[in-house]
């Protein structure tokens, strides 16, 4: 916790091998900087090695610029990739919605007040609806209407309104269109939608009307990176919601809402604050 | 909670109509019954109606034979099934098991200290590894080897062992062989497993193993009863468990051990309870 | 769930005394009322039984005024008080706050978008801070600034806002001035505060402060019932989170929101469709 | 997770100060041990830094005692104190019970499946209730009883018996007896005991009673280290469970007892993993 407090990140993944953890410890060392949180993994079945360390220099004259110089030389050897993230650095992002407002009310919240750092740059939405939402944040808002003819069109508009806004990250927070591969593919371990099910359970449209029928005890949700086989990016974040047989689906649809914003939340700041791997299929998530 | 306390439970479903639970109110008032507890639900989707009374009869010479002839007559009216149960009543039940040992331990410890009103009257194993677990608690242990030759005579065997044991119910803590379609008719509505998934994800073999490669964050079990579409019965309770990247498939066998035998012990009381009610491919729990 | 789905509840209490259910079912199948829900509760220590009833008309030209008559008569014999809510009532309720906005945001945005039936008909704050936000969702907001000396004089300002309000309950989302005794004991059971701790643990100021010093590994919030005894009233909902070490008394601070804001709405929900009755220091929640 | 697979476990604290991380991790690479899972924690009110390591050494002919004698120079620099644990390390315990059997009942299941690596020494009661259990398990049961004004004799042969035992941890696994001042010094970090509530609220007797009596939605359990101050050691896990009005003290006892045992095997486990540091009133737990 309390990643955020005055301290840099350095995350960073590399193949395993004897001394991932001292290349970064040594050097933190050696640059005066004191780690106040450290945690590192290594999978041994897939061969792979992940750190991520919270630290303070000690010294006056910090410089970003040639922290990462000197430890892109080390970092080499061992073929290790790294983020450094400063300690104001707050994540310019675009969220996606459609009219469904309860993540976009949520994580917008949680931006003015400084819950997530995140920087909103724009809120994007085939749909009108929620622009007076987005507008009382003093966020633009782009009306981006779809129909199937012109959804390459639309995705064209997304991407640039996207690319312009300058995001890192891109929040699908109930955005109720299918992206295109391709759209999915350009936005691979960029984007986190949120999935009202427990994948793989219930894929696709209308889960809750799904868990209704097979008179499931849980529901829940699931926030995940897009990558191109739809509904089954790596999983960052679930969580579960108690049911039982006196909730119809629009029931369990306006009770599944908390856990979407919970899941779906926990999930941005995770991503945030780098505390998140993509692994393959799986993600490693160094929640500390 | 609480049921067991002294009190007899009537429970009852019939088609949805008007009058349904005065009919049982107004019976129990005119038998001198005092009602502690009482929940009924109506599914109006469904078209069904499903009670539950917990009542003390306030006369001395309550007579059972005497409640179901009288009460009879006016179910009958109304097209109601019923099930009464005195506040003794420990139902019988038999336990099938392979070699894993955590459910079985689980109840029969709940089974030896009266947490669960169950009268175990024998256990059944394909193999001869928990026979000394059954003889500490004095219950019978069949030990009845499967091959795919001799599935159908074992089964016949199975059957036989429960008829003769007078079971009531049938609890499948973690028996790992595929019953076949007559047998899962003959016991439908009258035998639970546990399913080490949330399902409907992850049927069959080896969950944690597909859980593992989707990379979930959440791991479960089932308790449901069998029907004769395999893991697709009428889900009674599920339970769950956070799980992370450092969980590999054999930290999530050992890991689910737990939630499996609360949610297996949580299905048995409410089953025993009468709180299940079956309802198509669902089930209502008057939970209470 | 689904309480407020067209139907009416009718919610009453009295002494324990055979028949106590009946009295009440028998009159809505007189009045061909057909029940969706049904819960009662009785407490053999206390003697006291509780019910609950959803229910739908089936006959056009239901008059509530004819029903409550009717019902009163019946109820009188037998004690009993109760409550009478349409399927269309919204709870007139006043909602007072500080600087923190979590709990404001989150209720308004359940009364906005309809997933709390409740009618906001102001927001009261001791500081100014949060007009903006109560003005957003078109509601007068009353700032009421108080100190030591003017206490009295404030707090008179804060009946006469409530009462010409026309609100039936009051909210306190984190209202952080300690009520006197006379206005706790004028609210008695019309207001429900929200406490951020597990209660009886940490009554008081700065509880989240009180944790870390103890060093807890659970935090949570509990909604109860303003009584005259500060932080003992009864208790409606509790909600919990998992800490660890790594929280620093901010970080329990930022943790705690999101519980006290769920664990708040739950219980204003509870209350809303009426299914919280008093029961001494305790209370009984039918919660269906 | 899976901290006993195979790898050993170097566990250390000591005063914050520049390279505390580093002299551990430089050690570890300079001796050929691969570090699977790492995670650091340094309190920066208290001052304090905390590591633990999980590792495999990669030479043949890896020896404890050097390693022992080589890492103790370079601790002794930082004024670090650590603890290093081989791969098949069963922690020895005794366990003290009275009349309730569940804790003992599931530790003595994990202990012989080996769930929990720990080598159960022996069990002291103060009853001889429940020594077929123990006996069952092939373990020695000592019962030595206790009045008031045999106290120190008993306190004192068990002492006695835990001293012979070589056991390094005792688990109060529901001995309901006080311990005297000077046997909870004694114990002082070397004991667990279970609380049957969420401390600090409801300490001493019948916690459960003093929880019905408030009206509580949730009850719970901890596992804290003994100290000199009854019911206000070390917290080292805390598990809790709903509950409502229908739940008599009575109930609550029977709820409590599967919260009871969960939680205190996790701590024992947190224990044997060497993740556990006593720090102050409070203790770091590096769960991993």
């Amino acid at each position: 916790m309390s990643g955020a407090r005055d301290v840099w990140v350095l995350a960073a993944q590399c193949p395993s091998r004897l001394g991932t953890v001292d290349v970064v410890t040594r050097f933190l060392k050696e640059q005066s900087c004191y780690i106040t949180e450290l945690h590192s993994f290594d999978d041994y079945q897939g061969g792979q090695f992940f750190i991520r360390a919270a630290f303070r220099p000690e010294l006056a004259g910090f410089s970003e610029a040639s922290f990462r110089d000197r430890f892109e030389t080390r970092a080499t050897e061992f073929g290790m990739s790294f983020e450094l993230m400063a300690p104001d650095y707050r994540l310019p992002v675009v969220i996606m919605v459609s009219k469904a407002d309860h993540c976009l009310n949520d994580l917008l919240y949680r931006y003015r007040t400084g819950q997530l750092s995140i920087d909103v740059r724009a809120v994007v939405s085939n749909h009108p609806d929620l622009e007076p939402l987005a507008r009382w944040h003093d966020l633009p808002y782009h009306h981006l209407p779809i129909t199937a003819e012109t959804k390459p069109q639309q995705e064209a508009q997304v991407r640039q309104v996207i690319e312009e806004s300058g995001a890192e990250l891109v929040i699908l927070a109930r955005y109720m269109q299918v992206l295109s591969p391709e759209l999915c593919r350009h936005f691979a371990g960029r984007a986190i939608n949120i999935h009202h099910s427990l994948l793989p359970g219930f894929k696709g449209a209308k889960p809750y009307h799904q868990a209704y029928d097979k008179g499931v005890k849980l529901v829940g949700a699931t926030a995940h990176y897009i990558n191109d086989d739809l509904d089954e990016g790596p999983i960052i974040a679930q969580g579960v919601e108690s049911v039982d047989h006196s909730h119809y689906p629009e029931d369990l649809v306006a009770r599944g809402r908390d856990i979407e914003c919970l899941t779906l939340s926990r999930a941005v700041r995770f991503h945030q604050e780098k505390r998140v791997f993509l692994h393959g299929r799986r993600t490693v998530v160094l929640a500390g």
